[in-house]
């Protein structure tokens, strides 16, 4: 989506590949919303380590940054041995699949472009294959997102007050992303609206990559704290809440997301609040039968006894970025103790809402309410 | 309460008055969790600013403080001429209530202490009786949290796990607290629970200022970041919920506390939690007809966009405060921007609790349900 460099206002992919230089290009997102950098990553094990450090993160934009690193690596290899090269692709494959073991994006993405790949013959076929899949797949997902956005636009109306938690943007996608999308399509129709963005405790990616990414696209917006929207609901301030979401259950409707996803389903539900949540299809768990069987991450403690952010140096105001590749000087990032020293503290990173609060589920195949996702599984691509 | 200082642990109050030097003696509250000194302001005015300035914060403490400066001020008068007194004690009076204008709790501690000084003729008379009414202002605020304690102990049973937002402990007044108050006399009676403390945002009280109290009490706790109180729920780890409150209307029994209570109430009602409100009598307003009525103060963004907090200095590690008045200069404590830069903020600073949602209202006078105020009100000090 749109990112505004200075005056400029520029396009940009979360993930894109420079074939010339056989390079992925990442948006370095340690450093948003404080600094907007593009990173060139030049060899495959480079890119393995962006994945694992970081540098890209979101279901999408790690599915598809797998995908053009196995494209890359296998782009790398030099000489016309088939086998030399298929064990070249498998340590290829290796290596970016251990850089975030448990996530299933990466080998389900890499998994496309070896089926891919297999059609050719010669390794130089083959090679040309995999990038080729790779744009397929980074493209497909933005067609998803946007499919995403095409359902979810009409539940926007002008003048609305919309809640979003944590960010399911175009940041955690290729572009466009889940729960952003419908306002985004919104807005390409000129629609009005206002976003409030829950900030997100602990790691506050509401205040920082969603604000972010609506202040690039120019659309109406304020972070609240996540403790505020229970009172923005009561003196009728929020008219539609959209989420995203980590794991759905297809047979029972129960939707992990990010810890507190919970709370604003709770309260929309009071205020009579339309409450939707957005997905891929690859986020669709068709095993669990029930959302208490979703095993919840207990992150670090440090990420509640603290918090990250920008000490701004007194001799390079931030304002808005004037260059791509900006001085790195001129914002030091810190962690900061917020909490008592002598505390700790407990941190589950999700949470499961529960069906009966959830008005629909918008996905690439339309909205569903959650009781119609088991009956509708062939449409959303559950393969038996 | 108590407090660790090193090894040792020590009583302290909030708030006290040393008479051979004439000054009142504050926990300086800015530094807290990152470091305890005790402040000895002794002069009226630098009270005053003491207020002002959020050294001291909550409805009790700077109550007691009003009182104690006053008599302070009344106490460094020099001579014998009562009508020149009684002008010095008008001025002190007025540097005392300008300091935190929209506050009521100073007001009515010094209007008592005037009124205990009229008894009096003589100058020094007059200055003797402020002291003693100051001091008996002061042991009345710590008399009725202990009677809160009294009252709210038996609902916190050996095991339990209690939730609590925002800091309405023994730092908001001159000791105890009142939504603590329950918590330190279950303690006393030799009860095992574990606490669960809100962060709170904006501004972080909850993992700041009541981790401190619950640490320097040996009470078993851990801080949660605000959105995750409904999952802590959900799974059954939450039995009893116990806030504080800035204003409780005697007449609906609705409750304006801090922002975030009112979602912690619709949380607790949909686990069928228990959901308790500890107040002193003086924040009942018996005028208001309608928490509508309630205006709700929209804080500075800066709160919400970033955080305050400890940089520490890597010659002098901070762990356990080792000395009473620290070198300040081993702790950096900072303003950190968080936030997206181009984006702004919502920051209400308090939401209204509906009474249906509240299981009761622990005063000193008892336990109540919130409908029961009005019936209850001469008891409760309403005074006509």
């Amino acid at each position: 989506m749109n990112v505004r460099v200075g005056r400029r206002t520029r396009h940009y992919r979360t993930v894109a590949f420079d074939a010339s230089k056989n390079a992925v290009l990442l948006i370095e997102q340690r450093l948003l919303p404080h600094e907007f950098q593009v990173v060139a990553v030049r060899d495959f094990r480079e890119t393995a380590r962006a994945i694992q450090e970081m540098i890209v993160r979101g279901a999408g934009a790690i599915g598809a940054t797998a995908a053009y690193g196995l494209a890359q690596g296998a782009r790398a290899f030099r000489g016309g041995d088939i086998r030399k090269f298929s064990c070249h692709v498998e340590t290829v494959y290796q290596t970016l699949k251990a850089a975030r073991p448990t996530a299933i994006d990466p080998v389900n993405a890499m998994n496309e472009i070896r089926r891919a790949m297999s059609a050719g013959e010669t390794v130089q076929q083959q090679q040309a294959l995999t990038r080729a899949a790779a744009e397929q797949f980074a493209d497909d997902d933005v067609k998803h997102c946007e499919a995403i956005g095409r359902h979810g636009a009409p539940l926007i109306r002008d003048g609305m007050r919309v809640l979003t938690h944590c960010n399911a943007g175009w940041l955690a996608f290729v572009d466009v992303g889940t729960a952003t999308a419908p306002l985004y399509a919104a807005q390409a129709q000129g629609k009005k609206f206002h976003v409030f963005c829950d900030e997100t405790r602990p790691r506050s990616q509401g205040a920082t990559l969603t604000a972010w990414e609506l202040a690039g696209q120019g659309i109406a917006h304020e972070i609240i704290a996540d403790n505020a929207a229970g009172h923005l609901m009561q003196r009728g301030e929020i008219d539609l809440v959209i989420v995203g979401s980590d794991r759905t259950l297809g047979r029972t409707g129960e939707v992990a997301n990010k810890i507190g996803t919970y709370t604003k389903a709770v309260l929309a539900e009071r205020h009579n609040i339309p409450f939707y949540v957005a997905i891929p299809l690859s986020t669709i768990d068709w095993e669990l039968s029930s959302g208490s069987e979703i095993p919840i991450e207990e992150r670090d403690q440090s990420e509640v006894l603290g918090a990250w952010g920008a000490l701004r140096n007194p001799k390079s105001e931030i304002r808005n970025p004037k260059s791509e590749i900006r001085n790195p000087k001129s914002v030091r990032r810190v962690y900061m103790r917020v909490a008592n020293p002598t505390s700790r503290a407990r941190n589950p990173g999700f949470d499961v809402t529960p069906p009966e609060l959830i008005s629909g589920i918008i996905t690439p195949a339309g909205i569903f309410k959650p009781n119609e996702l088991w009956r509708n599984r062939r449409e959303l691509g559950h393969e038996t």
